[in-house]
């Protein structure tokens, strides 16, 4: 397949398949949810599975609007809705599982639930961003700004195997991972930068096949080429990382909101690791950035 | 004072003042260095101890341009160099500190060098930065970024300190701090969420004066009133923050490396908590940023 470098691309690219995954919806009850639900509906890349409360899912007018790609699941509580939405994923009667207005606590609760949930023991549930910034040639994915706040190195080994099934699914098929950390010292005070020399290492003995990991270095080392030339790094990744892994929650955070509000980049994320792509935007996400991220999840499922 | 919301303002104002700070600069061979010091002394805001090589320091053609504002300060190696440069201010014959082309360890090494150095017992180092955001009405400052990796309670306390009354240089009257967090929910498994609580308990019994305290919160929530508003957040620092403290240092730096490559902001920064500021830029750094840090420590120690 092609390379993907914006989300309009993404959308484009998903119109050309024949086939719609079903975006399991819980409690489609707010504007932001049916709206990008209807927007991707309208856009023809996914059908959906409103699950909840009958009336209240009639009253969006979705069911009336898209009568041949809505079904309804009925449930009366969130918590039910919760349940039925990740029964319906477990059952491979849904593609992806989507957040409305419940919250993520008993979604998640649904999600991890020993016997009747969907994240295999052993699996790890992370989190993944991609953003497009004004300008920029390529979109940017990065883990994890939402969900693990100090990943050990078992735990980056799995996100970045994770995260990388992504962005082949983007069409990058040679991605290039930064490994983030203020400076590009190595130093045992600092134990992801010792984490990131093993990474490096297990990179080129193959464990992520073709990809190239490069670190420590910081966002913008990683991201701009001026600056890893001034400061004298040499690395295939400088200026031309795909794929950031930060070292800790708040930094991932940190960039995260600091592109979208500063930089005005759009914005998409998922979590991964359950048996299906689960959009779960957060409250003050946009409109945009909540279609963006079920696109996100519908090409992840394909 | 009036309030100064821009570098372009900092500049202005400084040129109304009558004194011009002395700057020693440790080492002033580069053309980053010579450049921001020859524009600094073209706009009349400073004059300068230019401390190494005598045929180095001529050959930058500072000397001749500048006869009646610039002064040398031989020394024959770098750690000499440093080592005079910090005689220079803790004589109080220089107002700031400035590395040129010297390893920042080697100037730090004689900054803190218990006998001969200017930090005095107890006082804390910390790093604040400065930056402008194309189309923002006012000034973010943030600390730490470079200096203290991971602050605690005692150490904020001096950090905000030091960084508020830079602030109050500024003309900002009752400056508002967010205490950045990833999410404004406070947790014992972040120990820094909880040093918040206390933080804020302390700015309310008056600790720092004319200033209010907000947070967890995270950077968005801080600098976006909108995105306060979604979230139900009620603070007055809520998308006023001008002040902006960090839980560690890998955050700190992700958003001062984001804002300056994707948000196009313009940039200062400086060492707090010496005799006198120091102004230490990184090698990566514009020659913009390199002036504007200068026009910072000029305000700073006026």
């Amino acid at each position: 397949m092609s390379l993907i470098t914006s989300f309009k691309e993404l959308t484009e690219h998903l119109a050309t398949l024949n086939h719609q995954p079903r975006v399991a919806v819980v409690c489609p009850y707010d504007e932001g949810t049916c709206g990008a639900v209807a927007d991707a509906l309208s856009d023809g890349f996914i059908r959906a599975i409103l699950v909840g409360d009958k009336s209240m899912i009639e009253a969006t007018g979705l069911p009336a609007r898209f009568p041949s790609l809505v079904e309804i699941e009925e449930a009366s509580t969130p918590a039910e809705a919760a349940a039925a939405g990740v029964r319906l994923a477990r059952e491979k009667k849904a593609d992806i599982l989507m957040k409305g207005l419940v919250g993520t606590d008993v979604l998640l609760h649904a999600v991890l639930n020993k016997e009747q949930g969907i994240l295999d023991r052993g699996n790890l549930l992370t989190h993944i961003t991609v953003s497009h910034v004004p300008g920029m040639n390529r979109l940017l994915f990065y883990s994890d700004v939402a969900v693990i706040p100090y990943p050990t190195l078992e735990q980056r080994v799995k996100m970045i195997h994770l995260d990388l099934g992504v962005l082949r699914r983007f069409g990058i098929e040679r991605p290039k991972v930064a490994l983030i950390h203020f400076t590009e010292k190595v130093n045992p005070k600092f134990p992801n930068s010792v984490d990131y020399v093993e990474l490096i290492k297990l990179a080129e003995n193959g464990e992520f096949g073709d990809a190239v990991l490069g670190g420590p270095m910081d966002v913008k080392t990683a991201c701009d080429l001026h600056s890893a030339q001034v400061k004298g790094i040499e690395s295939e990744v400088c200026g031309a990382a795909d794929l950031l892994i930060f070292p800790n929650i708040e930094s991932g955070n940190t960039f995260y909101k600091t592109l979208s509000y500063f930089a005005k980049a759009r914005m998409a994320g998922m979590l991964l690791g359950p048996d299906v792509p689960v959009v779960l935007p957060s409250r003050s996400d946009s409109a945009d950035s909540k279609y963006n991220s079920l696109a996100l999840a519908a090409l992840a499922c394909h």
